[in-house]
């Protein structure tokens, strides 16, 4: 059997990139592990999952403000059980639309280890088909990691492969990693009553260089808000089990006793084992696998996607790269990798977005900016829905006025960025966006409002505070 | 006391134009009718604190499925006068805002009523003042009108002026008019336990050209699924007065007990007895006032804003026109009105945003479209919120790909929207908007696949159903 192209790794990237390469009359097939892995870390083990159980914290923190609306609470109590099984229910359905779609399109699915033999083939051990192929794509996505004596166990110290098994309300929860993972489930269970200690080893929340300072510290004041422990400069310096958990001895002399650990560190590239090696795939010494802005690798007619390729693991990365690369191999050389697209969203007591360069970056880049700032304190619509907390910020080009990064913390970020995603791939600029008719009341007018504040010098609040 | 620009009217319109024609340099005046008006009907009686309101029947619905997100709630009482309490707290606090910022910029506000004497005077009745200034701008707003032998009284009859003063969940009501107003309201009372009927005249709800029928068909859907009795093609025969409330019989033979009658059926411009027909500014039939593309009146230093402008009463239209005016008294051509950029947002039992063409509308203008949809109802970030349903449309031209309208139902629909704004404001293709990268998960995602529909040809699952 002889496809154009072979993705091995149907998660979202992968699975994006046969749909695109389909549509754009390519013969595809996908090689994935097994029928319950289809959609990848995404979908069952990953932004899907959380997402669903981060929407059943805000709506307890809605309790918070419900008064006000008229509704007095009677209480509630918790199942947490019905949460997995929501939870559980909402990624079953995906996954099985996933496969019943392929079908639709017959686009068929192997299910084994792929392994590539020579450019051209895929071996998928299970039942052992061997697949031919003009060109391949790698989409084999990654794994959590371990960190120092913490190894993950299922029990006592948990990763984000395990985390989903849980089916109780932990009473205590030790939280390892300040990122995303590690913000976003310090919510989650504080909101469903657990207690949480958090702890980050550098000095700040969300401690990566495209999010900045301020988005941290504005996220780590509401988490503490809400009674989350948090503990930054700290690690675990030893941990040990107890008769029902665990107790850890951390770096700042505390010892605190917990259910469990959950480990929130990082991953590592599926990349090995996989016949990359034999075939010659330029890796570097992490693992990663090389790709040229095309999501191309060194060997022409195999391409890479997603979080083999760098240590940004979104699903939307991979899911734009695979279909960079599908464009490549129709011969389009214009549609390529840009890291200032990148809507990176986090999902906590508050959402956070980021898109482009923060004044830190561009600075380390020597680019002169401007920043406008925009609260959402006195956002109208924020404050009719009593969500009105956090700021739009916007990072433009002091000279040309382009908007080079924009940072939101507060409602709906995760939405009200992609504005900008878009503004920034076309490179426009604070007169641009200042000038756009925002409906009243929104929360976008933010972004008017930010922009302005660029465009037309300082007049908002936040400034004159 | 000389101005450059005297603001008759310190309503949404009013006030942004003002503090806009502020940090470009000019020295500006409001005149405002009471210190209890300041922000006009948009925050006093129309867009805020119906939202506030609205934000809690949002709430209510969500206990339908909180169970699924291991909340197991006790029940909830009904205190509407706390609702109402909430509501009036935000409008407030916006109001005071406006003039302690007024305040701190040294913009003076004149209370009373604003009468054009001359080209460059304005006499405030009340106080007795005459201001001088080079321009001046008229933004006074609408009020609301009444229909036949529905003459509003405020207790059988009531209209968006007195809606605010009920301070009880009543226990049925009938709305008449199917648009905004009608929409909202019937999804606000019937989330907080009142009967509702709602009569529209026409055959369908939200029956304006530029909201496609399909977005007030679904929109009909999911009122009647809540329970509203909703009666297209139907009006007001005769109304008398009970002994607690009214009996209305409608068109249709049937008959209505109802505690009051809602009227939401339109609103009149507020153009008379402020010196307009005077001046020999003219206005057409309805009372609206003619302006050019600056939103210049026929008295080159006289400009008008808003409501008074035409029937799309929206608050950033008017806004919008407003900073237009300055921009053109600043000398500036380049930014003008345009039609095609504004965003209709109805907040009701799901949001309903739409903006630029309709297929009928471009079918009218002889323009060939191809449309894409995609459906929230498979959208991973509608489905782990709970609030899958909707869909987003895309019209473009055929020819040239360029997106002419959007129409979206469902989750968040009035920020989502904005995105597509800016396209349109920017002559972009659906080719552009299908090679953004969306997050993953998002309710953005579906903005990119339904261009793909349109760019790529049809994939989804909503036309292959």
């Amino acid at each position: 059997m002889e496809f154009d192209l072979i993705i091995v790794g149907a998660g979202s990237g992968g699975y994006e990139a046969g749909l695109y390469a389909f549509r754009r009359g390519m013969k595809v097939a996908f090689v994935e592990l097994s029928p319950e892995t289809v959609g990848g870390n995404c979908l069952n083990r990953g932004c899907i999952p959380s997402k669903y159980m981060r929407h059943g914290a805000y709506l307890l923190d809605k309790f918070q403000k419900m008064e006000q609306y008229g509704i007095i609470s009677k209480g509630y109590d918790i199942e947490y059980k019905k949460l997995k099984e929501g939870r559980d229910n909402v990624v079953v359905t995906i996954r099985e639309n996933f496969k019943k779609f392929a079908q639709q399109l017959r686009i068929p699915i192997y299910y084994g280890k792929g392994v590539l033999k020579d450019p051209n083939t895929v071996f998928v051990e299970g039942p052992e088909e061997t697949l031919k192929a003009k060109y391949i794509l790698v989409a084999t996505g990654s794994s959590p990691t371990s960190v120092g004596n913490l190894v993950p166990d299922g029990k006592y110290v948990i990763d984000t492969d395990q985390i989903w098994e849980i089916d109780y309300v932990p009473k205590k929860v030790l939280i390892v990693g300040g990122g995303a993972v590690g913000v976003e489930f310090a919510y989650i269970f504080r909101k469903y009553g657990s207690e949480v200690v958090l702890v980050e080893i550098k000095d700040r929340l969300l401690p990566t260089p495209d999010i900045p300072e301020d988005s941290g510290r504005y996220l780590a004041r509401k988490l503490r808000e809400l009674g989350v422990d948090i503990r930054t400069r700290t690690s675990v310096e030893s941990w040990e089990k107890t008769q029902n958990g665990v107790k850890a001895k951390l770096t700042d002399g505390s010892e605190v006793v917990a259910d469990f650990i959950l480990l929130g560190v990082g991953r590592k590239p599926n990349t090995k084992g996989i016949g990359l090696e034999e075939l010659g795939i330029e890796m570097d010494e992490r693992g990663f696998v090389k790709t040229n802005e095309y999501a191309q690798t060194n060997i022409p007619n195999i391409y890479a996607c997603g979080d083999i390729t760098s240590p940004l693991m979104l699903a939307h990365k991979s899911m734009y790269e695979g279909k960079i690369a599908v464009s490549h191999i129709l011969g389009e050389r214009d549609w390529k990798k840009n890291e200032r697209i990148i809507p990176k969203i986090i999902y906590s007591a508050l959402e956070v977005a980021s898109v482009g360069l923060t004044e830190e970056q561009a600075e380390d880049e020597d680019i002169e900016v401007r920043v406008g700032v925009a609260s959402f304190v006195s956002n109208p619509k924020a404050m009719d829905d009593g969500e009105n907390e956090g700021f739009v910020r916007i990072v433009a080009d002091d000279e040309t006025g382009e908007i080079l990064g924009c940072h939101i913390v507060g409602p709906h970020a995760g939405e009200l960025i992609h504005q900008v995603v878009h503004m920034i791939k076309d490179g426009k600029t604070v007169e641009f966006a200042s000038k756009t008719m925002y409906s009243h009341p929104s929360l976008s007018e933010n972004i008017g409002i930010a922009s302005s504040e660029v465009y037309y010098g300082p007049i908002s609040w936040v400034k004159r505070r």
